[in-house]
C-alpha cells in the first residue's frame, strides 16, 4: 500500500519550512551544518504530516498549509507548518541523542551514518540540544501574535518532549532489570513514541480550536498510532532489510530488549498490530473529519516494510 | 568581601521553588532523581538572584518575589520566580551536558562527583534534556495568564540558550584550530556565559514592562557581567583552590585551552578583569535603581576566590 497523496504534498512543505529555519539560525556554520545534517535527512515526517493534515481536517481548509512562504504575520489565523516544523526538530533531537553511544549506540540513521559517527559525539550532543532550543523559540517567534495558541504550543509540546524523555529513559532500564510485561512496555511506548505523536494531533487540535471532546478523541488517536508505529517498528528489527529500513535490523534480539516481538513472539505481535490498527481505525468516525487520509495512513504504517 | 545581604534572601526562595517544580515534574523517579541531583546541588543561583533582584529593583516592589508558595494565578502581576527556576534549570543543564566525557570530561562540578560519574553518561544525556525540556514548561504553564509575557520570555530565554550553545561548539574547536585572539575569546564568551547572564536581565526587564532604552542598558551590563565572571574564572583556574573550587583547578593550562590568562597572562586577565568590572560598574547609575545590591555583586565577582 502506497502512502497516501497528500502526504508527499505536506512533505515538501515541511522540508522547505526547516530549510529556512535552518538558514536563518542564529548560530555559526558549524553547527548549523551539524544540525541540518539530521534535520535535513529526510525521513517520513510522519509527526510534522500529521499535524498539518489533522488541522486541514478539522478547519476543512487548506489555505495556510499551502503558502509556507509568506510570514505568519500575514495571517489572521496562524499557520500550523510552525509548530509542525518545532514538532520535527524536536523529534530529530531525539533521535541524535538516542542514537550516541552511551545510548542506542546506533550508527546507521535514515540510511547515513549518525551524526556523532560524521561529527562527533560532542557536536551531536550540542545539535541535539540546539534543535530542542530551536523548537521552543519558532513557536515563540511564529507565533507571536497569537500568544495565547504559542503558550498553548509551547505547554503541548514540552510536556510531550518530557514524557518521551522518560520513555527513553524507561527503555534505557538494562533489559535484566525491566518488568517483563506488556502494561509496562505499554506505558513505554505511549511515553517514548506516542507523545510525541499525540502532540502532533493535539497541537493540530489547539491551532484549529477544537473542543475538550475532541481533543480528548484526538489523545486516544495518537495514542493508537504510538503503539502501532512502535510494534510494526519491532517487527520490523526482524523481518526487515537494512537497506530499505535505514538502519541496523536484528539488534532488538541481539541485546534481548524488550519489544512487542520478544514479549508476544512475531505471530504475537502481529495480531496485536492488527488489533491496535482497528482501535485506531475505530475513532475516526468520532471525529467530524474527512478520514481517507488517516485511514491510508494507519493502513500504511500497519502494512510497512521499512 | 562577602555577597550581599539579600542574596541568601533570594537564593532560598529559588532553591525551595526548585525543589517544589522537581517535586512536581511528571517523571519517574529515577529521571527525577537525576535532575535533581544536579539541579539541588546548590550553587551560586546567581542568573535566578540576578533575575529576581533586578526586577525588584526596577518595579521597586518585593512582594511579588516574597511569597513563591502561592500559585502566580493568585496575583493580578506575574511572579519573577517562575523565569528565575526556568533560568536555572538551563543553565543545570547545560553544566550536565559539558561535563560529559565527549565535552569537558569533569568529574567534579560544585564539590561532588558529576552526574555522568554517578548516574552514567546516557542518565546524564536524559536528565540534561528533561531540565532543558522543563525550562520552557514551566514558561508556559506558569505564565498562563499573562501568554504574551510567556512568549516573551519564551524567545528570551531559548534564544540566550540557543548562543550558548553556538558559544559552546565555539569552545569545544580544539585549540590549535582556534584564533587565539581576545575578539574571538570575547565573543565566545558573550556566547557561552553572557547570554545566559543578559536573559536573567532582560527576563527581569519584560517582566518590569521595561522600556527599550533600559533593555539595552540591562543587555550591555549582562554581557559585561559575563566577560567579568568568565576571566575571573580563568583566573581561579590558575590560582583557586579545589576544594574551594569544586572543581579541578589548573585544567585549561594542561589542556592549553583558550583563556584570558592564557592570552593576556595573570597580570593581563586581572587588569581586564578591573577595566570590566569599571564598565559594568558604569552601567548602574544609568538604571532606575538603587544600585547597592549590583555595587555588591560585580565587586564580589572580580573579588571571588570561589
Amino acid at each position: 500500500m502506497a502512502l497516501p497523496d497528500s502526504y508527499v504534498f505536506y512533505q515538501t512543505y515541511v522540508e522547505e519550512r526547516l530549510a529556512t529555519i535552518l538558514d536563518e539560525l542564529p548560530v555559526g556554520e558549524a553547527l548549523r551544518r551539524a544540525a541540518g545534517y539530521s534535520l535535513m535527512a529526510g525521513g517520513k515526517r510522519i509527526r510534522p504530516v500529521l499535524l498539518l493534515t489533522m488541522y486541514s481536517s478539522l478547519t476543512k481548509r487548506l489555505t495556510c498549509c499551502t503558502c509556507p512562504t509568506a510570514s505568519d504575520m500575514d495571517h489572521v489565523d496562524p499557520n500550523p507548518l510552525h509548530a509542525a516544523c518545532a514538532l520535527e526538530m524536536v523529534h530529530t533531537y531525539s533521535l541524535i541523542h538516542d542514537d550516541l553511544p552511551a545510548m542506542d549506540d546506533d550508527d546507521l540513521r535514515r540510511g547515513r551514518p549518525t551524526l556523532h559517527r560524521v561529527a562527533g559525539e560532542a557536536m551531536a550532543i550540542m545539535a541535539g540540544d540546539a534543535l530542542l532550543t530551536t523548537s521552543s523559540l519558532v513557536l515563540a517567534q511564529r507565533y507571536g501574535r497569537h500568544p495565547e495558541l504559542a503558550t498553548t504550543l509551547t505547554a503541548l509540546l514540552s510536556h510531550a518532549a518530557l514524557r518521551m524523555v522518560e520513555g527513553q529513559v524507561m527503555d534505557t532500564i538494562p533489559a535484566t532489570d525491566k518488568p517483563r510485561t506488556v502494561e509496562y512496555l505499554g506505558t513505554l511506548v505511549d511515553n517514548k513514541t506516542g507523545a510525541l505523536l499525540t502532540a502532533a494531533l493535539s497541537m493540530a487540535g489547539a491551532i484549529a480550536h477544537s473542543g475538550a471532546t475532541t481533543l480528548g478523541h484526538l489523545d486516544d488517536l495518537g495514542r493508537y498510532l504510538g503503539q502501532l508505529f512502535q510494534i510494526t517498528d519491532d517487527i520490523l528489527d526482524v523481518t526487515g532489510e537494512a537497506g530499505r529500513l535505514g538502519k541496523t535490523p536484528g539488534k532488538d534480539a541481539a541485546q534481548e530488549k524488550l519489544t512487542f516481538v520478544t514479549l508476544l513472539g512475531l505471530q504475537g505481535a502481529r495480531e496485536r498490530a492488527s488489533k491496535t490498527r482497528d482501535a485506531a481505525l475505530s475513532i475516526l468516525p468520532k471525529l467530524d473529519i474527512d478520514p481517507r487520509f488517516f485511514l491510508g495512513l494507519i493502513n500504511f504504517i500497519h502494512d510497512r516494510s521499512y
